[in-house]
């Protein structure tokens, strides 16, 4: 009889669940319901940094998505019962922290903070806290090098700390009320396991590790010290924080009868602990050593894992390397592009070249196809968000040369998948200048599945065959996949993520091989984007353009002040 | 009794009459005719850099514009009478080069020539002759510096001697039936004068000084044995080239009689020497010490003028400093932009922003006056078309940088003319620099008469008020004061060009006034776009991106083989 496990897959607009066979990895259902608060599930606000996500779409996707997903089955499948179902996994969107109170209870399920979004889940995309990012990078450069050492050498605004020092400083309420904070992808786990009380829950390694400097190494998060000297109730955090993260081989525990009640589960199956949509997007695209896992969605995530036995230097420019983030046993390290399809979709939606209908991705896609490799005479920088690997830069700004009377849309259109192939190649080179080998390149995400074009620009650019992963929903596999895992060999599931990933896991036929014509022409063509790379993106190259795309962005906030 | 003027403009695509009242300028009749031969009067090939007109269409031209403004001023005027009509001026395009007989007649009149390209005028923006300017430019820069000195240090592949050595070299057959070359400046009034003979013929000093090296300093044309070097058949031709060239208060002849009973014209009415368009249009605009007559087409001319008894330095990057090349008794300097309407109408047409509705210039215009200086964040080059002053160079090309998700078609038209703007004060600086003072800047040319965002960002940029020529054909009003010149001030013309400006020119009453708070932001934008113009268009910058351009159109050009 078959097993199945159940992803649990929470995005930033809508949460998926799949049933996922463990056998062989069919999808057998799967069903999305988008958020009911907020625009298209995000709380915004008259700044436009902010975004904030309402705690209650969690407890409402999960109930809506399971019952759906099993209804499915159960009118697909001849026989199916909910009884097949063996265990649960979860991804989610990081850094997104919840203030909760001492029962684990979020703030925001309290009437006095119902509608305040200081008490909401801090979304991964909120910039507000800007400042204290600042403030927190420059006491670590002085006083705990090591902290910033594995995250590339900037706490960002986006990460745990810094999202609650910023409530600290501007929303003391709720900071107060709170008795601590909790990722989103340990809070969902222990809401289906109602281990959300603070002193049973189970941190995930995959978010302390990357977001809040988590690493065993000294003691697990940041020291009370070194918090204490941000602000002293930052310090006092600290002690509610656990020593020990764990990875998604790890239950947090069991389905309760309530949710298994509300769901129609079986009361009791395990629930993995969580991970963040990239990494399990990485296991479910088959990740192992050598293969570099590229989740192109609106930004890019290019993942990869070490042997944690192996001596790994520290690699300048990644967002993280942390000890059992995407697999166990593994380094996961973590890179990225900070808009792919965002810049795209940017071309199409804001500029739309020739009108709705000529300048849709479609039509740009077509005449882009029929360019030759340089025939353009573009260039240009992919960076219209800022720079994520290698150079950790979020004030850099996109950049277009080469214009003439007479470039066209598609011509702009086909130089923005260039650069956006010139950054990938840029970070394949870093990992492997740092002596991790890029064997195999698995490409999964929308973008890998529908635009054969850029995975054609990819593959000539970067000299590298790109494979597309089978499954089109990799970060709802990956959630699935730990589901199987942590249930285990006995019941269905596998003992390992190596089983796992060999019985679940797959690649579409089509492999897009480089074309050696036009990899030479790319050379050439990379060769100058690196000149311009540096040149704007780096303050140690001598000809002191560093500053330009950020003297821009001063005048800008000037002016619309 | 009124008197009047009658000025022939010779433009690209078609020629223009205007009838003027010699005591106020008002201009009483016009009439335009589009060239008949080629494609909206440029004769085209399968070699893009291929730009002819057919000397026919000259002819045609006159004929039918003068009959055609004389009718419209008998209609419109009581008891006018064509011999009111004191005198005739003439501006072209130019370089224009066209290869003629034993007497002065094109060779494209005769039948085995009439329609060969090569034996028809070789228009200004023909780019054939790339290799020849590279070759007349390398021996001057070896054995004649000083030919390089007064026109920007590059000899163009748009002039005179280029294009008679690609003649050479390409139609032997054409270049051996050649005669001699004449200007279309020159053979214009030539024709209505029955001048065209060589021994007859006056050539301009206009077309002379600022496109074949003449300069009385060193006997008028290049010497002989340096046109040798390039070719023993170009030596020979200097002698067919006399040694003094004149300004526009020379009278070539008088009108013939046949010409009289072709256009209904009197008898024997002087016709002035030609000159360029810009250089009538500086005169039309009432160009004089201290005012600098910004002519805005699809390119910008911006001319000024110094008395040729002052010392002048050599200027780096003008197109050329030439003694009485717009007035008599003044150094004519010749400056501008490689395009500036052109890079407008090339985002309106070429990306079509929004559809061909939303991107209009009328659409985008309203849309970019909303907008606050430095608000968009961009910032770009107005190289599209390759940088005439003060880099002169062809293989530069556009810029834009800044963009982020969220940037629009808007934002990205107020950066083009913003860069055009900070274009035009690179070029007034430069003026300054030597020592030519700007005091007054009056703008010319269907922009500035038609778009006010344009000239606000200019006196915004620039910090100086933008003021706009009265008139909205100023070339021809040039053409047509030169003819009132040379008729003299006893037939009812002017004594001077200095008497003819205050009787004939003006300024339309508005004046667009800087903003200081917009010119405060404007300052910090041009140091930006100061540090992108050196870095990337001058060797000299210790940041090697000099050649990124440069290898990106070579790249190109490997891929469109």
């Amino acid at each position: 009889m078959a097993r199945y496990a159940l992803g649990l897959d929470y995005g930033t607009n809508s949460v998926r669940a799949i049933l996922v066979d463990t056998a062989n990895g069919k999808e057998v259902a799967t069903s999305v319901w988008g958020y009911a608060h907020g625009h298209e599930g995000v709380i915004l606000a008259k700044d436009p940094n902010l975004a904030r996500q309402h705690p209650a779409d969690y407890v409402k996707g999960a109930e809506t998505t399971i019952r759906k997903v099993l209804a499915t089955a159960k009118r697909r499948l001849k026989g199916f019962s909910a009884e097949q179902v063996i265990g649960i996994g979860v991804d989610t969107t990081g850094s997104s922290p919840l203030p909760v109170d001492r029962n684990g209870r979020p703030l925001a399920f309290d009437k006095q903070f119902a509608r305040d979004p200081a008490a909401m889940a801090w979304l991964w995309k909120d910039h507000t806290s800007v400042e204290e990012a600042v403030e927190i990078t420059a006491l670590a450069a002085k006083t705990r090098p090591q902290y910033l050492a594995k995250c590339s050498g900037t706490y960002s605004s986006e990460w745990f700390f810094s999202k609650i020092l910023h409530c600290r400083r501007t929303s003391p309420k709720v900071f107060d009320a709170a008795h601590t904070w909790v990722e989103i992808a340990d809070w969902i786990p222990a809401m289906l396991t109602g281990t959300e009380a603070p002193e049973k829950l189970i941190a995930c390694v995959c978010a302390a590790g990357h977001k809040a400097m988590y690493n065993d190494a000294w003691g697990g998060y940041p020291d009370a010290r070194f918090l204490s000297k941000l602000d002293p109730e930052l310090g006092k955090l600290r002690a509610r924080l656990k020593d020990k993260a764990y990875a998604i081989d790890t239950a947090v525990g069991r389905l309760t009868a309530a949710w298994a009640k509300r769901t129609g589960l079986p009361v009791s199956i395990p629930v993995a602990a969580g991970a963040f949509d990239a990494h399990l997007g990485a296991v479910g695209a088959g990740i192992a050593p050598g293969t570099l896992a590229k989740i192109i969605g609106t930004s890019s995530c290019d993942m990869m894992v070490v042997r944690n036995n192996r001596k790994l230097p520290d690699i300048p420019g990644l967002c993280g390397i942390v000890d059992g983030s995407i697999l166990p046993g593994y380094f996961g390290l973590e890179a990225g592009q900070s808009a792919v399809g965002d810049i795209f979709n940017w071309f199409v939606n804001y500029i739309q070249p020739g009108g709705k209908s000529a300048g849709s991705h479609q039509a740009l896609t077509r005449a882009a196809a029929k360019l030759q490799p340089g025939e353009s005479g573009l260039l240009a920088l992919d960076w219209n968000h800022g720079n994520r690997t290698i150079l950790v830069d979020q004030k850099l700004t996109g950049l277009l040369l080469g214009q003439t009377l007479y470039t066209t849309g598609a011509e702009i259109y086909r130089a923005l998948i260039e650069a956006s192939a010139f950054g990938a190649l840029t970070i394949f080179n870093r990992f492997e200048e740092y002596g991790v080998k890029v064997r195999q390149v698995v490409n999964c995400g929308g973008i890998a599945e529908k635009n054969p074009l850029v995975m054609q620009i990819y593959a000539d650019v970067t000299g590298r065959p790109m494979k597309i992963s089978r499954s089109a929903q990799t970060c709802a596999l990956g959630a699935a996949m730990a589901g199987a895992v942590v249930a285990g060999r006995k019941a269905g599931g596998h003992a390992t993520f190596a089983a796992a990933q060999k019985a679940m896991c797959g690649l579409k036929p089509k492999v897009y091989k480089s074309n050696a014509a036009a990899g030479k022409v790319y050379k050439d063509l990379y060769a100058l984007y690196s000149q311009l790379h540096d040149a704007f993106g780096t303050v140690a190259w001598k000809g002191n353009l560093h500053n330009v795309m950020k003297k821009l962005l001063d005048i800008r906030s000037r002016a619309r002040k």
